[in-house]
């Protein structure tokens, strides 16, 4: 059963595969395949015996697969058959694995991936994001719900050849969430003003770093950013949650995502990237105001680079092109 | 000229090149090279026109070149020649890369690598770092000073296939070190003790993650290991700076060092890591009793596997082999 483990010193919570059944032994090369699945092969391409939940794609046909499909996602280090019971050992800190993940079966086509999708598909695919995030909150003793897409092997997919993201929920809140919170509710402290509202403020009227923009949403690279072409998508209005956007905001970020991916994908040569969804934590919506500095967002994080050794051991990264040289580029491709 | 920029919501200094000459292109390509580097083509071979530093390595011959050498890392983001002023653009903050970034020359010999190295050799390497860190940290200026190796591509490491190592003196501290010395501070204002004093005598008692000890030293693999194999050596005596350490104490750290890289060497196939020596930073010696809290240590991080998307978006690691099973892994490697 694996489990999770809290740094007794800086409070990060690790994921820590606990069978002792696997031993160290050729870790790279067992994760180094790059190979994109078969059609034949693959298991999502196959009706699904266990589906938690599906949507219909609009403007296709009639046939049951021709839906956006979520399933229990087999693999997963978070099991729904635990009890959230916290250890102590001394210093440390351990939940066990408890937790929902799933696994969203974004298209029934083989090898057609996000950006190909239709702005009505996208939004349904926002749709289903939001539908399982509302069920999984549910849960008393889930705290967090990320929604994450990993594409090509860089990014860590798995290179099924279908295009995939997952929807889990977690019984901890992911450190970096944390870090984010906790740095948006001093500056609130401070300002009595929503620190990313003033940073789309200042954003939209510097412009170096805008890429896109429409009615509800912008699309830029961050002034700090960490990763080479990282870009954020804001909402405009205030909002600390992705799951109260309207059916006419989610498709204007449909949009907004399809052109970014798209410009991604045509101007860098087809990278490997992560795209997450940054929404308030359910386990502290209550606590602190959390509603008026928290704003919700997307990072999209293309992995053009291996994170050297000097990030790796000290959070201090190292970007070598400015984002405003890389926002430029983008606003360029077509 | 480069630039420290600071993420306006979690605080976080990025190095950002701003070089606009350098454009978008292919990435990837350029980095990925892994090729040692040949003998006849390698400048670390050569003798060196600036020495910053020099030591004489132990029983070796008295040439000239029997010597660890530090020179002034010529392809450096810090450079020498700026002021540290700091500047606001409404939200963020940025200071130009002032900095002192050292390149230290670990041996003479072309394809000799760190576990190759006589415990004599190893103990004259700790205490270049140690002199460089004392000599840089002089500087008003410098925050903090880093020290550090990159070994394999993988890991950062430009694979000259010439031993060196990193001490970088810069005007902030990086994020991680931050997060460090604040989850120290915190468990000291409740406990009154060193977080780190407390992990040491648990994880002696408990022995499972244990993989060394000697007189001064105990290595182990951290209860909430981000990565596979990570490793940390930490002073079994109360100190946040390592440049405090007596002759004895810094052979024995040499002589712990030397087992524990030819166990990852040996053990794991001579896979890239990289190596960081995590000090108290100068610029918070004085402040809240960072003597009282902080405990300087190593981390050793090996790269078997690519950190996955999840992890990156995320701050949540997955560790798939649990630190037990690898301590006791590497405890039996001869």
């Amino acid at each position: 059963m694996p489990e999770l483990r809290k740094d007794p010193i800086i409070g990060r919570w690790v994921i820590v595969a606990t069978e002792r059944a696997r031993r160290p032994g050729n870790i790279v090369e067992s994760l180094d395949q790059g190979i994109r699945g078969k059609k034949e092969d693959c298991a999502y391409c196959q009706e699904q015996k266990t589906i938690l939940f599906s949507k219909k794609i609009p403007s296709r046909g009639k046939t049951p697969s021709s839906e956006i499909r979520v399933i229990s996602y087999a693999k997963s280090f978070f099991k729904t058959d635990v009890n959230v019971q916290r250890h102590f050992h001394g210093l440390y800190e351990i939940v066990k694995g408890f937790g929902m993940d799933e696994l969203v079966i974004e298209t029934p086509e083989h090898m057609t991936y996000t950006p190909d999708f239709s702005v009505d598909h996208l939004t349904a695919l926002l749709n289903v994001y939001a539908a399982r995030i509302k069920t999984i909150v549910k849960n008393p003793d889930i705290q967090h719900v990320l929604v994450y897409k990993n594409y090509g092997a860089l990014a860590g997919s798995q290179m099924t050849g279908h295009s995939c993201s997952r929807v889990v929920g977690m019984p901890v809140i992911p450190f970096h969430v944390k870090e984010k919170l906790s740095g948006a509710q001093d500056y609130f402290k401070k300002q009595r003003r929503c620190v990313y509202c003033d940073m789309i403020k200042q954003e939209i009227a510097a412009k170096t770093r805008v890429i896109l923009e429409n009615k509800n949403f912008v699309a830029l690279t961050p002034f700090a950013a960490r990763f080479l072409f990282e870009v954020w998508i804001l909402p405009k209005k205030h909002s600390c949650d992705f799951t109260d956007s309207s059916q006419s905001v989610q498709k204007d970020l449909a949009a907004i995502l399809k052109s970014l991916l798209q410009k991604v994908r045509e101007g860098l040569g087809d990278p490997a990237y992560n795209f997450v969804i940054q929404t308030a934590p359910i386990g502290m919506r209550e606590e602190n105001n959390i509603k008026n500095y928290y704003h919700w967002h997307i990072e999209i994080l293309p992995r053009l680079t291996r994170v050297a050794g000097f990030e790796k051991g000290t959070g201090f990264y190292i970007n070598s092109i400015p984002p405003e040289a890389t926002a430029e580029f983008l606003r360029g491709v077509p």
